[in-house]
């Protein structure tokens, strides 16, 4: 992406054209649930039954079927607030290969490489809006990013640092000192990597949607072990965390209008354009309202991390562009997720002004090293969407697996009931710790990852 | 400052302008050393001696000379890299009237105030480069940009939690809970005003150096108490460092090329007219040259925290936009530092780029709750330009700090001492920690703040 396509493509000189009616030329994504829930129930559209909250079954994977590390899933669909589940997971086996050989990617247990080179393995939740197209369409394509991504690079991951040259055909001396200088360490290629592969599925998305006619986005939460490492990738407001014996630690922060203000009031402020005269990109702790013309009111401006007070001018009483707090925190008074993938179409009800700008597909990395971890028996990866964390804290979340890991030992499906036995905290059932009223009416999905065991076993042949 | 007055400023559309030879309308800041060293030494210009290492003095203010909250202060002269010692600093008591008055400003020592309001205090440390101009306009005049930010804000930082509206006179309800649900303390009230302060000395700077055509820069590193509370304000590659018996906590970021490396690329792809087609955004791991074309080289661009490949084009051949690791590493070849005040002249040498546009005034402000911290005995704030950090990590000032102080608790002049000592440790004396060779050729200026006693006693009228 060049800043000439950015403002071909966002500021257009003259009035804004009408939005090209979708023209659909491939058929619409169909629906579905991950296909390692087959046989685990109803997989195709909502269930029939109520969506009451004791009515809508937490589904997880078939008992015998096992998920990369033994890993456990489960998931909710939401109350009654879409037709479909609009969460999608995604797991599996990675085989990097050392050559692209045109294997045939079409299955989505990630079986993808005849000639395996470095072995990994991936776990991804996707929380869609708008529509459940662009989570199906990350959940079928991100993996296969992510492969050719890291096959482009994998050379490079062989030895204990990245060469400077990929190829050994270079006729100048590689100059391994400035490599060394910078500190360029393997795992800075692997997080190049996650940071192309979904910026690429983010493209794949954009096409794939106009192709047929649909719309939408989706966040992006990546777990992926390689080489000894867990890499956790996030793109929106899923989270991760670990969770050990005697520590909470979050692998993951959340992008929304609120924890990324400065970025988008600082687009704003680069190109006024994008607001069209709609919105002020000034944040006020509400808005405001004719009465406050004149008046000393508290603001923030995206150079600001602390408040001051402005006069109140006609202009600042526009829709602001960043509104509301917490949970109700809208980006351009539509959206509360400020990175993720898709929504290439979405513009402000009933105006030409494009979200899509304000977003970005680019993910934050955070690398765990399993060898100088030294996972212990019950040290888990607890990874959700944020129906999950909008009712129950890290601490809850911690003092739940911490509660249920123990007692449960024997059985070999034990990860999925713990999974299962989160969602229903949410729900209020199994004396769930969360507070009266507060049960989560959105889509929640939960992947518990084990670590015993699993950083040693890592091949790289 | 807005997008339009940006680009006017900073994207000329036709072939730059010639930079205006400055006409200067005013005399020149005369060179000067802070007015607290009065009567310790030479004051005006470098020293006739040599500037060996064990012949520039180290300066600290006259024994029965006390700085606010007994704080101590010392300073060494750079080893000829300069004519002047490009190092300067101020402090003293802030008062906060509740109005304006329009009190003459004639003293440095900060007795600004006739009827105060709120009191507080003030340490400043500035490193300048391109002459001592810049440094001493802000030792000057940062503090009474801060008094007036202050001011206008104090009426709201009166009660536990800042008003809506400024000031009582609003005729629609000031809704406490909009600001309660935003979380706004007086605390940010404070940070916004820092913010401001060094925005506004930022232009009375440029204004003052164009009006005496004089040129240069400087980093900005400010402690300020009130109400019970130490403000960390920072603009630059100086450091404050909280060290305690059992504690070394870092007070503030460095503000580099490296440090600010991704939000430097992305101005630079916003708009690639700044570069004038002479440098390349990209960073690389060495400058690259025609051998390396056609090649595949490691890469990082604005929106990579992780490394990639690509292949080499003729652009990537430019000069690169950051260039050079650690203590080398330089904004367009030109600047060591991101942040700061001044610089509004500054462009590559014969070219009429300009650094301005990638730079920063605004500083991060970290806040130190002095209640909540119960300083013993021997806890301190140490400030100190890079000259002292060069050499020094935080690790070994702490140990120098919990070695000297114990054994010094009956000199009152103890904590100029210290600092004194931490100079001539830069110089390799003193047992210095720092190993053979490491010896700093910078000015080095430090201030050691105490903190024992000094939370409790904030007046609050």
């Amino acid at each position: 992406m060049s800043a000439d396509w950015f403002r071909r493509r966002f500021l257009p000189r003259g009035p804004l054209p009408a939005p090209r009616p979708p023209r659909p030329r491939a058929s619409p994504v169909p629906y579905r649930r991950p296909r390692f829930l087959r046989g685990s129930g109803s997989s195709s559209g909502p269930t029939d039954a109520s969506r009451r909250p004791d009515a809508r079954p937490v589904r997880s994977p078939v008992r015998g079927r096992s998920l990369p590390w033994n890993a456990g899933y489960a998931e909710i669909i939401n109350a009654e607030k879409s037709e479909f589940n609009e969460d999608q997971a995604a797991c599996g086996k990675l085989c990097i290969r050392r050559c692209e050989f045109g294997v045939e990617e079409d299955q989505e247990w990630l079986t993808l490489c005849s000639e395996e080179f470095l072995t990994g393995h991936y776990w991804a939740l996707f929380d869609g809006h708008g529509g459940p197209a662009a989570a199906i369409l990350a959940a079928n394509t991100l993996h296969s990013c992510l492969r050719r991504q890291l096959e482009a690079v994998v050379e490079g991951m062989v030895a204990t640092q990245p060469p400077m040259h990929l190829s050994g055909r270079c006729i100048c001396p590689s100059d391994p000192q400035f490599v060394e200088e910078k500190g360029i360490r393997t795992e800075d290629l692997v997080i190049g990597a996650l940071e192309s592969a979904f910026q690429e599925c983010d493209e794949v998305i954009g096409r794939e949607l106009e192709a047929s006619g649909q719309v939408g986005g989706c966040t992006a939460l990546v777990a992926m072990s390689l080489k000894g490492k867990l890499y956790v990738a996030n793109a929106g407001d899923s989270r991760a965390i670990l969770v050990r014996r005697d520590e909470v630690r979050p692998l993951s922060s959340e992008f929304t209008p609120e924890t990324e203000r400065q970025r988008i009031q600082q687009l704003a402020f680069i190109y006024p354009e994008l607001l069209a005269g709609e919105f002020t990109r000034l944040e006020f702790p509400r808005r405001l309202k004719g009465d406050d013309l004149g008046q000393k009111v508290l603001f923030r401006d995206h150079h600001m991390s602390g408040w001051s007070y402005k006069c109140v001018e006609k202009s600042d009483l526009k829709y602001p562009l960043i509104h509301g707090q917490g949970r109700q925190a809208r980006l351009l008074g539509t959206l509360a997720v400020s990175r993720g993938l898709g929504d290439h179409q979405l513009r402000v009800l009933d105006t030409n002004i494009q979200l899509k700008p304000f977003l970005l597909s680019v993910p934050q990395v955070t690398v765990l090293n399993m060898d100088q971890l030294e996972p212990q028996e019950e040290d888990v990866v607890v990874m959700a969407t944020d129906g999950l964390w909008d009712v129950l804290s890290n601490e809850q979340v911690a003092r739940l697996v911490r509660h249920f890991l123990p007692g449960n030992r024997e059985d070999p499906h034990r990860f999925s009931e713990l999974a299962k036995m989160l969602i229903r905290s949410t729900q209020g059932m199994d004396d769930s710790p969360i507070q009266e009223g507060q049960v989560s009416y959105d889509d929640v999905s939960v992947f518990v990852i084990p670590l015993h065991h699993q950083g040693q076993g890592h091949s790289s042949h």
